[in-house]
């Protein structure tokens, strides 16, 4: 996938659409956590997973952030930050400086399964960020990166380097990169069926009828 | 009530001075949990009780939806429904094409202690809607109605067929049918009492004296 | 510190600075529970703590808020309530008309770990205020003060009188009072230091680097 | 009630029966939460409740455990001591020194939705303690009583000085003074009924027809 | 399987070593929540699941216990009676009346994500029962049999009809129908590999160089 | 401290004469948090600490076990091993072969912040265990040790490898080494000082007398 696709994708598609194809593919636990929060309502965050391990830790490690910039400094166009911190609220994992190093990189957002901070210098970037609180605390000595594009499970699924990560208000789902072609053709046919529904049900056709005529809901 | 009492009720009153008055009557837990929020911040919901019961799944059901529809269906002007979903959260119960259609049928919101999905496009039809948080999963084959009109527990507030409720951003409160018209006249004159403590407080009289006063806060 | 010194702090610092210079003292556990957040999420409090302890009580008292309004009326300009309520969701502890007897003393916020009510007035007198959640449920014969200018633990962290609060969206920490000089004047001194190294990073220095050369994140 | 009938009651009924008589007379919601559980597993308790109200200080008092001596100085033959906490996990409310002066009293056992320490010595005195855990630190400082013979909320129930109190493993019911006197007779009865359809059911009568002819279960 | 291969398994095997199996068939996903444990910590259940899916509800049904009832009556020889509640905490679903009456079909044990009641003469009968805790309330008018012998998820794990079902102290396990009989082979031969481990352990050799050399840990 | 003044505590003391004096010497956030108990409700363990730092991993690594290996055939007498999972519940971290070889090298017992597997046959071999639950998955590809021998935090304790740690039913203390030798010589007295005043409470004077006596509870 490339980044015009990420861009179709965040123009027509949303995350529910996205779930029904994933069910109907036989995929049905694709979507994280409802913990897991846009920082503003209105973030849409669409692209290719790039994943990061991250764990508490007390001691002030030697180099402080060494893995964490070379993930960082890893990122490349088109691609979301996806990180599983272990459940860390202590510490404010994510911040603006990093943001502003990802965006330099081509970096479209982060989905962290932990906290940020520095949010409002973020709300101004318009940085997609997907967290599931804040926390002013630095995390140096505090939450460490362990290990970088490796499988990784955030907000309660699965991601591998290279799938491709969809989140809205709704949520976020995760899209296995094998099927992710087929996902997003079917996922854009049913965005147009939908509208027809939508006339029917608002020309005051029943519920019921309507889902027997077209088995859309 | 009517109609019109609901539009008077939106107009004059909020969850607290209702809550206030219920108080007052001896009923003194007639409030939801917080973990319900609205979707908007400034979602306000007012009318009938029309409740639903559903719950977790595992298997397709023959026919899905079939007891949603039907209690959609069944919906009439002035109507809130009510969902209890046994703390459901795998997926978004509510959605788009159920808020078209009972729009169409008159009621005037939801009150779900589960997720929602198509929040997007709720918003936009500005239909109130109170929540626990979103999910962009389908029900289909993860939750489902198994009865509606009967007593339920929302938010921990058993809720019967007609009895009031009242929703804003400070939680949501129910009135049970048989006290509803005296509760809302009750309400409606402590309304302007507050509006006289009010005015106390900002010329600068003490909270204590206030109260000692006019017994109000 | 001076109303003066707040205002400044107000509008050159926030919380995430603040924790840093807090680390760098070995200060490392100053920074409330997640769980608190702003009602509004513009919403800044800079201030020094009056602090609050209550609890939940299942009596309507003889002399109801009594304690409330004592320590209500005790406060001084600049002031911010911070109150320990043991946890409580039961109640609304906070509301209108507090707020309104509160702005009248000079009082710059509040912080309470619990809920507050009558929300949509709060955010119209644009008072900030930091809670866990909302409850349309007066305080009366359920929260009840137990004590204030005394040490407390609030969002996890211990307060004690005249200690300096700064909150935002972030998060909400704690400033000693004897170390408050030195820290802030610390703190304006990062923030120069932390624009020089967004403009690195702009320009395309990796973050590695960057953090060589100012250690500085 | 006289120590005479809670001995009887020990020896003839449980938890289970007693809560099926007050679902009879419409008092539906009288069991404490499951989060209670007994020190032994085979601790009964039954008595008259005397309640007490703690909550978590963060300074040490100027007389520490002044009404926690008072109150426990005022138990008589018969008491079950009821202690709600505020939910307080920060400390051991109720240890060793405290349960010898209990029983020297002639209380009972002790039901509190907090922690106890010295277990050890506790399980030695077989003083019947239900607790939601222990924690080894001194109440001092930490968590005090502020009112007793005053109405609680135990494990989520409301508690009035003189309601009888029966715990044993499933669980702690609590029976209003005014209504005791009936329920533990048709509990008495109850239990001689369920021996015939234990008999039935060994028999190898199907559990629906058991229930057709004797409506117990 | 057979009676007489659960009764093999009982005595031979235990929850990790056929986790240990699943894990290298590449079925990672097949061990309950640990918040589920056993009424006695000797409680060992081994058997074919007979799924129940039950639900809270509120008004008291026309026939109490019918759903419930008739899954209890269908029950067969070796059977696991494996219910999930939709996390229920309101009441014992589970009793002693049941339990006679499972006992009577041949039933070998229940693994219920809710509570139990009646657990002292439960104990009595030695009836191998998996929980979450107990609760004195009968289950009328407050959780309902909704459906049985269908796909449930139990402790957070999907489980069939005629699935085989393993749950000691350390946990319970769910192994998939068409398995069962390779799992339990391969995890017999493991359980005779890993008296060879313990010996050099005991003898002094270090972990390392014994996960070296066998690979079983 | 050696094994003979680990024998002698064990012998003589309990955690909550220990946090009392910590409590007395300002240190008074030392006790780990509830939801870690014991295996056994006899276990008792005192040594000193072994720490380590694990987190869940979601690929099988190269080596497993690696650095658990080098963690446990690093022990020696007298140790207890304390680990810090980053609050893991996906696998049991701990196990029999492990216990085997950590006993192998004198180990005394283990506190450990996440589960354990294989619990019965280390009940067998007695050996102290301190956990927050029990899970029959292997660490294998789920949970890996990070580090070892650096500060940690285990049940929300800081503990720093030779701190002394002492375990009983009602909880886990840390003494850190540097005041060992005089809490644990204080702590002796305390005890003697307790059983004067247990005589006279027993003997019939009031807890208030007795407090202001003895100032010992």
């Amino acid at each position: 996938m490339e980044l015009a696709d990420f861009k179709n994708m965040k123009d027509t598609l949303y995350s529910a659409v996205i779930a029904d194809i994933l069910d109907e593919m036989g995929y049905r636990n694709q979507a994280m956590s409802h913990t897991l929060h846009p920082l503003q309502d209105h973030d849409v965050v669409v692209g290719r997973a790039f994943t990061v391990l991250a764990a508490d830790v007390y001691d002030i490690p030697e180099r402080p952030y060494y893995m964490e910039f070379k993930a960082v400094d890893s990122l490349q166009e088109g691609d979301v930050l996806v990180v599983s911190t272990n459940g860390s609220t202590c510490s404010g994992f994510w911040g603006e400086l990093l943001t502003t190093a990802a965006l330099r990189h081509g970096a479209v957002g982060a989905v962290i399964d932990g906290m940020s901070r520095d949010t409002k210098a973020i709300r101004k970037m318009d940085f997609p960020l997907f967290i599931r609180g804040t926390n002013p605390l630095d995390s140096k000595g505090r939450t460490d990166v362990i290990a970088y594009q490796c499988t990784i499970a955030c907000g309660g699924i699965t991601v591998r380097p290279g799938d491709i990560v969809f989140g809205d208000f709704d949520g976020i789902v995760v899209i296995p990169s094998a099927i992710a072609d087929e996902v997003v053709s079917r996922a854009m046919e049913k965005v147009r069926a939908e509208n027809v529904v939508r006339d029917e049900l608002r020309a005051g056709v029943s519920a019921e009828e309507v889902w027997n005529k077209y088995h859309i809901l």
